[in-house]
This record gives structure tokens, C-alpha cells and sequence, in this order.
């Protein structure tokens, strides 16, 4: 067994997960309808780009799948899930650059980092 | 003992309770700074405007009490609390129209219904 | 048009829709499972029971529910939402007791008012 | 300019940001009293050990610093923010393990990775 001081860059992973797991359970639940989903993006981006080290965070609420969910039901606003949100959080840490991503996959919300930049 | 089926004004009163309890659950720790309360209040106020029977919600994030935490502190921002919010919510219920607001008072957040209308 | 200062049954039903916004919106999101979902359910109702002029708050999280939503997916766990819920708040305030309930109607959880007692 | 694939080591870092976020912003704010903090406690780490790779969620609410924050007040409950706790969580992916802490240093709650081991 060895035990290791993190890198830079498991800094930088590690950082990222925080900024996603912030963002998807400080927000899920928010009532949400297409007419209110571009201002809670917003909200959701500038809240998050607060933490430390996150250079840029983009959210896009699925209009269609929420117009969709909407259209099954007799409601006007569901609750905000991974089902309706697109989200890309890029990380800045000690020169390493890490961008991750939010997206459906077999029906289910799947955060995963897509590229780690040293 | 006298079991009483709710009035409308009670019903409306009611209503208007769950949308504050809904506003300051859903957003408290967020995080926040003078540059993206602005996204946060417009956020908040038309997510919980989607709720049944909400007329409308004004939220004030209270930025010099924002700044005033910030500049005791090394960080640029901090999380959402009653402290930095002024919030005032207007439900109609079957005609009551009830107005509620939370304010600071004595160090804490209060919220209270301000009038019902019949 | 009446302005009309509140009366003491309707200002409990203010604060017992507090608690009920507060509960749903604190908590919903949050990852359960059958096995975890006794000690959520413990939690949600103490906490909760924290708030002025809450007398008791019961939670049942429907472990029937939770089961067949997790027999259609892959996963072990899912989030908490009003499905899963079964809530009853008993407030009291100023010598009225109010009780309000969260089920499921017609596929959607309603937060209704049951008895407002003078 | 080189673009990497996550080593498994990265995405065991990034897994481990991600339920700390997830605790964090998923249970501050809730209400808390001396008396409900071990429900509470509790109810965050086995919700969270719910979360994929996670082995082990460690939560300790400060009771001390909780009865020190009440003593100042006029009120007997408080909301849980960082101040509060001590978390300590252990992620296992792909053979690696991530030991996580959260505690307070110079008046901030701090997220760090303590060690990752191949």
C-alpha cells in the first residue's frame, strides 16, 4: 500500500466534482417552466462560477424534454432533474485545465470529465 | 373540540406559507456575491412564480449587506441566508389575496403575512 | 376592498405551509434508497420539527413506491421526490392546531390543509 | 497543447468532489438543534453512501460550536453550514481509494483531498 499527496491535476478532478455536485443539488427541485428555465440557467452558471478555480460553467435547460414532460401532465412547471439540463463546468487549478460534462445516458444524468489538460 | 373545514383565506394563507418555505429552502447556500445576485433574485423569483395561485414575487439580495460580510472575510463570495435577502410574496386563492414578507429583524429572518383580502 | 389584519387560525396556516415548502424543498433531490430511506425519513421530521410552533412532523418514505421505481431502472438508488412521501405537520399557534398532509393525487403530490382547530 | 484522458486516479478525485457537493449543498440550511444533529448526521452519510463509488460517508455535527452559536442567539435551532461539520468521505473507483475531509481552517469550511492511493 502507498500512500500519495494528490497532483495537481487530482486537485483540479477533485475540484471539478465539487463545482457538479454543488450545482445539481443546490438546484434540483427548483419549480421550472420553459418560460422560467433561461433565467434559472443563468442563475445556476453564476452561482456556481463563484466557487474557487471555475472558469466557466454553461447550462442549458432542455426546453424540449421540459415542453415534453409538461405535455404528459395537466401541471405548467415540473421540478428541475438531470432529465432537463445540459451542463459543461470547466476547471482552472495550478495550470491544469479540466472540463466536464452533464448528460443523459440511458435515461439516466451522467457527470463525467472529458479531457484533463496539464 | 370543534373540527373546522379551512376557510378560503386560511386556504390562501396556507398557499402563501409553502411559497416562502419553498423560496428559502430552495436557494439558502447558494452560492453568492454582489456581481451574480442580480441572476439569483430574477431566478428565484420566477421559479417560485410557477407555483399555483402565485401572483408574484419580489426578491431584493441585499448587496450592501453582501459586501459588508465579504469585506470581513477573504473570500469574494458567500452562501445565501436570511441575512442578505428582502423577499415579498402576493398569492390569490379563490379571491383572498394575501401578502407576506420576510425581512431581518432583531438578527433574524422573519417571515410574516402582512395582510389578507377578502 | 378589506385590508384586514390576519387572524390567529390563519397565521398558523402560514407557518404550517412554511414547514410543509421547507421540508419539500429542503430535501427533495436527495439520493435515497430503501435501506436509507428510515433514517432520511427521521431526520426530515426532526429537523423540521425545529421550526417555531411546529408540534410534529411524521414522515413515511414509501419504500413500496421506492422499490418499483427502482425495479424499472438500473440503479440502486434514486432521488427523493413527492412520490415517495407521505407527510403530516401538526402546527399550533396561539391555541389553534392546524394539520396539514402530502399525498399523491392524480399522480402529483398536493400539500393540502386537513383541520384548522380554534 | 496535450488533451488526456482521465487517468482512473483523476476520475477517483472527480467522484469524490462530486459527493461532497452533493452533501453540502443538498443538507446546508437545514434546521438544526443539538437535539436533531445525530438524526441529521446520520441521514447524510447514508444517503450519500448511496452515490456510486462512494464506500464511506463520515459526518460529525459539531455540537459544541452549535451550543456556542445558540448561546449567542435568542432562538433554539440554527441552519446547518460548514461551521457545523466535520465530514470525511472514502471513494473507491477502479482499484483507487480517495480519502476526502471537510473541516474548518481560518473560519472557512475547506473541501481537501487527504491521500489517493493506486
Amino acid at each position: 500500500m502507498s500512500s500519495e499527496t494528490p497532483t495537481d491535476a487530482e486537485t483540479a478532478c477533485f475540484e471539478a466534482g465539487i463545482k457538479f455536485g454543488s450545482l445539481y443539488h443546490q438546484f434540483a427541485g427548483t419549480p421550472v417552466s420553459p418560460e422560467s428555465a433561461p433565467s434559472l440557467a443563468t442563475a445556476m452558471a453564476e452561482s456556481i462560477e463563484n466557487q474557487p478555480h471555475c472558469r466557466e460553467v454553461t447550462v442549458d435547460v432542455r426546453t424540449d424534454e421540459l415542453e415534453a414532460a409538461l405535455a404528459e401532465s395537466t401541471a405548467d412547471y415540473t421540478e428541475l432533474t438531470g432529465r432537463f439540463l445540459e451542463v459543461e463546468i470547466v476547471v482552472d487549478y495550478e495550470g491544469c485545465t479540466v472540463v466536464t460534462r452533464m448528460e443523459m445516458e440511458d435515461g439516466y444524468p451522467l457527470m463525467r470529465l472529458e479531457s484533463v489538460r496539464e
